[in-house]
């Protein structure tokens, strides 16, 4: 059964569709776990970094309670224990950090009866569920899409798992029938595939659910390359083994080396040698190895073959790019919504396994989609308009680490989402699923693509980001733009002009000058900050999150051309260096800006008495300041104010003026507000002073 | 010369007033250390705690410009280093903070020199100020009679530490003639003086000049007593030194008898014993102790002679309170402005030097003002009303501490101000002045007066005063008022409830609540919060201050009667108690509000728990909160929310829900804005949460 459309005429027509979904993806999910033959195997650990499968046979019926609570769909837990057992630990998002508590599991029958419970709640649920068409994504129906694609999910890597199970453990099933055919390979080739520009994305009224990192949009422009016609196979994998390739560190990158360290692998996981013959586990068998059938690897082990093969060639031999595969999936004219037969070896469709590699073919390439995943070179990302949905905040958000590459294409078990072709999915690189590759010839030896823009976590930066580029509270403008606006209303710059942004922190009122010179030196002290501000530059976008309480947090994203920033942004210089010690070729400037500064530096008078010289003449020198002085920051006696005087108070604006009043005229004084960001609830809100200082 | 009226007709005329009374000022001054024969003795120390006299020849000069400088009403120094050097050290405010630098005084001639520039840059400024009548506090003129005022009592200041310089570096002059007529002191005896009601304080629309300290006002009862006809005599207070009271520690105060050991004093500090008889420094000679003047001692001294003179007489025997001082000071009906003549030995009109104590008679009381300064047993206090004067923000508020006691009625060099009926000078007990003492016998061995209010400045403190009673930023309302105002929208209180307003802090919601129900208890974990609480409730008034800019601060004061809580206050007790162990009886409640509270909390829920029990049936329960959990305050495992739980988002709200729901009703979630103020520029601005729960 397909996943259902998210329109339609008829809301009746609509919620029986959307129960008859959810009753054959519980199903099917429990016809797979009945393929463990006794009960004691639920609680074997074949994979010892993963949870005994009594925890997903639990974990997809207690998700569905615990965002349907999180939802406040649902206002009482129907095991509050299970629900807490069963809730996380070690899934395909973060498989690397299963602690080692001792877990009293609960007996298969009691989680059997317990996803009995939790069916009738959610088909009550769908009964009386107010359903109005399209679905939207906050609405019920959405959140028990959301279970019954999480569920799916389970339904593969379960699968995953039960391969690893021993044999004795389980038995056969007329629903989960494997591909009986084996054969010889056909010998892979390559053939040519056009450049094309690959537009990713799914649109927020796309027809079907998707998850948060599927929607928004990314352009690639690909350049031609080569591809493989087939995936490769089991008899092709072979020749790399057999060149000893397990044993030969060059083909493999630093991170597969470590892999290869500490699994002391051999040959693919899922195959194994015995007589001198190499043998194939499959869901629920153990065949000779099926010659024609893909190869089953992690990212590490397909990226040392495309090495160990560019050698061997002298080619540039690599794995695809996300959008290079998009190149391939684009000669595909269905997808799921609309096939009437599935044009490959997925969504359960024909086989309960892999199948030989030449049984699907389209426009001369074979096994586009389905049979196995097909690992990619690119690190998952969020696309330009990212969002994360509220009620599933960590699906995607952890992935966008550099360390999670996707792959492509579904396997044979990827039923619903897994199964469209705006399906994005990704694992650590060392991680197997029922996933292979298919190897591309392409004129660079890496895939144009963008570094990931991981979130920026760290509390410093994140409210510095906040506080430039966040929304600030209703009525408070954002004090890097006013600042700039405030400067404009007394100085115009000449288009010509250069200007310096001393203590720039993470740059937005660089990016805001930028409109209005033709030069802007943005320097800082702290490397941390230029970096945010470098890669806004080089990326375009920077994503981060911000605490809302306590160990909660919001995701958002910076984007330059939202902003609209990309036309000036090559003006901005963004530099690390020290306010009070700058190297004199930073000077010739019209216009300096001390933001937020001077109460910051240890010597701020030794700061100022140099601003003269940097200037050109009748330049302007801009402070803005809420005279925070602080020990710990400056050393009292190096205040410029805020002292007693002879016995009087001293103001900095006092300091400041008989500080630079010999060598500048003071053209203004006003007063803005200040607002750093401390977490979705609480700021530091201040009045800060800007003056504004001419050359003599 | 008496000092200006602030009225009348003629703007010129004040003009000119304003202009001789500057230069009489400056001459009069001048005329002082023209005594000193020889400049070297400028720079002697005759009192090792005080700067040598050229530092107070130099300072009164340096004030003027200090203050002008401070006041925008000059742009530039005459003399910068010498307006360092002479601006701050020892003045009678501070005298025993001096510190061992080396000061690089100035020559006398230079001084002089100094003194003349700014006489003229003063009269210059007085000829050319704007001057309109009256003359208000903000005005230049006003700035021109505090300058004077200050040097007046510098005049006096100087001519106390000119009586330690050795006679051989001074010479006699006509202008500073000391009184002639010595003999035999008469006995004295008392007097009654009838129960009155004292109303003291000036009032802003007063006539002359005053310093910040004698604006506002205090209604004193007071009972009837008798007081002495005459100062004490050298004569009669030989008789405590010849009862071995310099020797008798229990004659004295535990302050008195430290300084006793320090001082090792045996007779008044201007006495001197040769050859077994008695003699008397005056300013400028030396002479056999006049045993009808009046004897100068500090407080300590006067003190301690009461005391012995009590335990002789067997009565009640003390020195007068502020208010006692001035119903003597009520029988003379004239003062400095309208006087032909001074009803005492004051204002320089008679003698340069104290004078017998039978001279001046009131109402069969002597010396009621003039002569010598009377120290009374008030330490001084600003009245209600009192606000400090910006340009002299050090004036009074340092002296407000408890141990700084006025002294009233003048000496015989006492003018401008120091001459008024209004004056209000304190110094600290043990420091000389010319200054000695009538004593009184009372009802009460101790007069009845308030704890002096004194500024609170611990940061932590004064952050919650202004947080609570402060003027919140323009558009944000008062936070605990606002609570108040948002749970009564919800409440009702029936007139007699009980009511527990637990964490309350410096208390602004429990006077708030006292306005609705019959009994607030008001309880915080901080003695130091309840201390300032407790102080309102029972003087009506708290003075602290806050951070205005770095070190600088602002004076601020909470009125009870202004803000409207007179009425109610007695419904309110303050107790230190902890809010996660309170004591049983605290029970009974109609409603309790934990305000601000449970993120401050070790063990939330603990609390929380406990409330059911302590509720009356339908009782409520108002928590507000930002939420704000810091593993500081609250380990991570006691967080109610603001958690990720089964690896869900898991707000505060969710866990308030979790714990009460079973117990409570959920009868309204509100949202208010919440502030704590840092600094005048600074301030936390929160959203807090407010929910409302009743009983079930």
């Amino acid at each position: 059964m397909k996943t259902p459309l998210l329109t339609g005429e008829d809301p009746e027509a609509k919620r029986a569709e959307l129960k008859a979904y959810f009753q054959n993806t519980w199903s099917t999910y429990e016809s797979l776990f009945e393929l463990i033959a006794q009960d004691k195997a639920f609680f074997l650990r074949p994979e010892p970094l993963r949870h005994p499968l009594i925890f997903y046979f639990g974990h997809t019926a207690v998700f569905f309670v615990n965002k349907l609570i999180l939802g406040k769909f649902l206002d009482h837990r129907i095991d509050p224990r299970l629900e807490s057992l069963c809730a996380i630990g070690v899934d395909e998002m973060s498989w690397d950090d299963l602690d080692s508590r001792h877990y009293e599991w609960p007996s298969a029958d009691e989680v059997r009866a317990y996803r009995g419970k939790v069916a009738s709640t959610i088909e009550s649920l769908i009964d009386q569920m107010p359903l109005s068409l399209p679905i939207q994504q906050d609405s019920l129906a959405w959140v028990i899409l959301m279970g019954c694609e999480h569920e799916r999910i389970h339904l593969e890597t379960s699968s995953v798992i039960m391969r690893m199970l021993p044999l004795e453990y389980l038995q056969q099933d007329p629903r989960w029938q494997a591909c009986p055919y084996h054969g010889d390979a056909p010998s892979n080739h390559l053939k040519a595939v056009s450049t094309q520009t690959i537009v990713k994305g799914k649109k927020l009224e796309d027809l079907t659910y998707g998850w948060d990192n599927e929607y928004g949009e990314q352009v690639t422009e690909v350049e031609a390359f080569d591809a493989a016609t087939y995936l490769v196979s089991n008899r092709e994998f072979i020749d790399f083994i057999n060149a000893g390739g397990y044993q030969a560190p060059d083909y493999w990158t630093e991170e597969g080396q470590a892999w290869l360290r500490f699994s002391r692998a051999e040959m693919p996981r899922f195959w194994l040698r015995k007589n001198g013959q190499y043998y194939q586990r499959n869901l629920i068998e153990e065949i000779p190895l099926p010659a024609n059938w893909p190869v089953e690897v992690n990212y590490l082990e397909a990226k040392a073959f495309c090495n160990w093969k560019a050698k061997s060639t002298g080619e540039t031999i690599r794995l695809p790019s996300e959008a290079e595969w998009y190149c391939l999936r684009e000669l595909i004219s269905t997808d799921l919504p609309t096939w009437q037969e599935a044009p490959g070896n997925i969504n359960l469709e024909y086989f309960a396994s892999s199948c030989p590699i030449d049984k699907f073919e389209t426009a001369g390439f074979y096994d586009i989609i389905g049979n196995v995943w097909q690992w990619t070179e690119s690190p998952i990302d969020g696309y330009t308009g990212f969002e994360v949905h509220p009620l599933y905040d960590d699906f995607s958000t952890p992935t966008f680490d550099g360390k999670h590459n996707l792959f492509k294409g579904g396997s044979w078990i990827s039923t619903g989402n897994e199964a469209l072709k705006s399906a994005r999915y990704a694992f650590r690189r060392h991680f197997f699923q029922h996933a292979g590759f298919r190897y591309i010839r392409a004129q660079q030896a890496e895939p144009v693509q963008a570094p990931v823009h991981n979130y920026e976590t760290d509390m410093e930066i994140t409210c510095q980001l906040e506080a430039h580029f966040g929304k600030p509270p209703t009525g408070v403008p954002n004090f890097q733009v006013n600042t700039v606006k405030l400067l404009l209303e007394e100085i115009t710059p000449k288009p010509e002009a250069k200007v310096l942004d001393i203590g720039c922190g993470v740059g937005r009122a660089s990016f805001e000058l930028a409109k209005h010179a033709a030069q802007v030196d943005a320097i800082d002290f702290t490397a941390r900050n230029i970096q945010q501000g470098y890669a806004l530059l080089e990326q375009g976008e920077k994503r981060y999150t911000s605490q809302t309480e306590g160990e909660l947090v919001a995701f958002n994203t910076i984007d330059l051309h939202t902003l609209g920033y990309e036309q000036d942004k090559h003006k901005i210089n963004f530099i690390q260096g020290d306010p009070c010690n700058l190297k004199p070729r930073f000077s010739g400037y019209d216009l300096v800006l001390a933001n937020n500064l001077i109460d910051r530096l240890n010597q701020p008078a030794r700061f100022l008495e140099q601003m003269w010289e940097r200037l050109n003449d009748k330049g302007y020198l801009v402070i803005t300041s809420t005279y925070d002085w602080q020990e710990t920051f400056t050393n009292k006696q190096y205040w410029l104010g805020g002292i007693k005087v002879n016995g009087e108070n001293f103001t900095t604006l006092d300091g400041l003026t008989e500080l630079l009043i010999p060598k500048f005229e003071l053209v203004s004084v006003k007063s803005l507000p200040f607002v750093l960001p401390q977490n979705k609830r609480r700021a530091i809100y201040a009045t800060a002073e800007m003056t504004i200082w001419r050359k003599r």
